[in-house]
């Protein structure tokens, strides 16, 4: 069996890499970003449109597709691939976040969480082992494993506990995935979440109780939910040490562009995030030069083009003046033009990443990256923190 | 100066007639069909897919750009060509429609319509001269006078005020028109609108007077505003006596894929309508085989593709299960793609019937169509109507 993961190069100054995931549906270089499509669709944007980008991955939610447009369907269908009509590689997120985040009844037991749906206050009831057996309708490429998310602001006690049924959550999983194979004859890889918020002993712990589960990759989960970056910077940086460094690392919702540089920095290979998709549709773009609000005035009779990055085809082809006026208007395409620019805008700065690694500069490039992009630097003694 | 219009085959059995409109941005077949882009977008559609349609001619519209972007923009845009990336050919309504269809305060004198924004309730005023001017700016190839538009229910006193004043404002448009000079070097061409409701007297009337204006194409407007069918049909039959036989007929707002056919057979030459960029944001697809709703639950599990008649690149890639999931889900990419489906049957039926023209057999083809299409018969006695 062909590996999950190589690695091609490892920066000599931090923990980065630059490597390839390998899928039956291609290969994925790293550092990657999975665009998020919730419901089996990228938000205004066509399978097609996606599927051009030169690191065709997507990420889709187990939670949301279970209760639209249901297993049923999902089944009939051969799965979300064949459904959405998607050739590439599917990540689906277990929905345990989700989950946690609903307002209302919710009810967590050893056996797994009963909640209500948001759509139409149903009662369901999942299992890890249910949550594997969606994700193996559902055929994603990479399954995650149900997890315990606490809110940011509960108490230790609650930490440990939801630590401990997560890590036995975990073990099931993993035993519902090696009982049970591929509905349509491509591997499915297993990946379990480390949590424990921004306690590195309950990090820690997790992490080597996860790792016995000798899994192909692993993802940090609970992290950029509102602590403070410092925390969320040295949580990941301290989490490099206990997960396999051969493995692959998916930090979960993460996260602006500094971000992802700052945890490429720190180790991370895959990452997702609303954040190009649902900016974009509030008339934020992502530039080289940092952000900007399309809908801001000045652009009202701005007659350059978008972005003359070579970014994306639509950013070369209209004007500031004219995406200002379709979001003034409310025009879908307007929508379409700033979810495309932002989404290649992500793909292109891990493209970047990648080489930089190969060349050996990556520590150099990313220190001007986040000085010239954000302006924002985080309070730290060294001037070598980035 | 080359002739605005060819006809290059005209129906043996109806007053059917297939031909080309040459404007300076591209030749148009006719009979021809204008997608709405009423803001300078046709909603959910970049301009190059429109532009990659076999039709390419759009219609927005003065009394909306005026107000968005407004015309200092549009003027150091260098026109809504450039402003929207559009290469083809553009005709702009004069939005007098729209202005008389505003609810609240409106005042019609002999000098013009004093009318509050829909959008701000600031107060404008439109001449007969300024409707040019504007348009001009804007650039249209085809341009549309200013007229006044009752609502149907009006009385027979106000409808011949009102054609007078219509009358009036032709004559003051057409003046305009051939003072001023287009801005870009682009040809372009000024449209009378013949108005009337459905009073075979004042139609003639209105056409007589028009004709005198010697314009190169003539527009019929205050139609498929809801009287009945027959008196619309019968109208515009009525219409083909004394519109030139060799000039361009325009049929404002119209309509349904059966009425365009119906229309075509009377003569008409040029249509615009909303009915298949709305009705596709409702779930409402234009087939050969009729109408269907793609919200109905009996295509949640139907995997066949939303059409296989070579009409739209999306419809033969995605089913009717995965559109139906997206409208339920409220993806804007489901919009997409219903009205990419049914803009391109539009233009199809268009293509259609100009080769059944060519071919001699646009009676009988058009008679098949209508009854396989809408299972809907006019009430009339004579078989050979419809």
């Amino acid at each position: 069996m062909s590996p999950l993961f190589t690695i091609n190069q490892s920066d000599n100054n931090t923990s980065a890499r630059s490597g390839v995931l390998h899928t039956d549906h291609g290969d994925i270089p790293t550092p990657c970003f999975m665009p998020v499509g919730t419901y089996g669709a990228i938000k205004t944007q066509s399978s097609e449109e996606i599927s051009n980008l030169p690191s065709p991955i997507l990420l889709s939610n187990t939670y949301h597709l279970y209760l639209r447009p249901g297993i049923e369907v999902l089944k009939k269908a051969g799965g979300l691939h064949s459904f959405m009509n998607w050739q590439d590689a599917i990540l689906t997120d277990s929905g345990g976040f989700q989950i946690f985040s609903l307002e209302g009844f919710r009810k967590v037991t050893e056996d797994g969480v009963t909640f209500r749906s948001h759509l139409d206050g149903s009662e369901h009831h999942f299992t890890p082992e249910k949550i594997v057996d969606i994700q193996r309708i559902i055929g994603s490429d990479f399954i995650m494993m149900l997890d315990v998310c606490p809110s940011g602001d509960a108490d230790h006690q609650t930490w440990i506990k939801a630590l401990s049924t997560t890590t036995n959550w975990a073990k099931r999983c993993m035993k519902q995935y090696k009982e049970t194979e591929p509905i349509y004859g491509h591997k499915q890889v297993l990946i379990p979440v480390v949590q424990g918020g921004t306690d590195k002993e309950l990090r820690k712990q997790s992490a080597l109780e996860l790792c016995k589960l000798e899994a192909d990759a692993y993802a940090i989960g609970g992290l950029a939910v509102g602590e403070p970056k410092p925390e969320m910077l040295e949580t990941v940086e301290w989490m490099d040490e206990f997960l396999p460094k051969n493995k692959p690392r998916y930090l979960m919702g993460v996260g602006t562009p500094a971000d992802l540089v700052r945890n490429v920095k720190r180790g991370m290979d895959m990452f997702d995030c609303v954040m190009p998709t649902r900016n974009a549709r509030n008339g934020q773009l992502f530039t080289f030069d940092g952000k900007i609000n399309i809908r801001n005035s000045k652009y009202k009779s701005d007659f350059s083009l978008i972005d003359k990055n070579d970014i994306s085809p639509m950013s070369e082809t209209y004007t500031k003046a004219y995406l200002h006026h379709l979001f003034k208007t409310e025009e879908i395409l307007g929508y379409r033009i700033a979810t495309q620019h932002n989404l290649r805008f992500y793909i292109h700065l891990m493209k970047t990443m990648q080489d930089e690694i190969q060349k050996g500069n990556f520590a150099t490039w990313a220190k001007e990256f986040i000085v010239q992009y954000s302006h924002e630097r985080i309070s730290n003694k060294s001037n070598n923190k980035f």
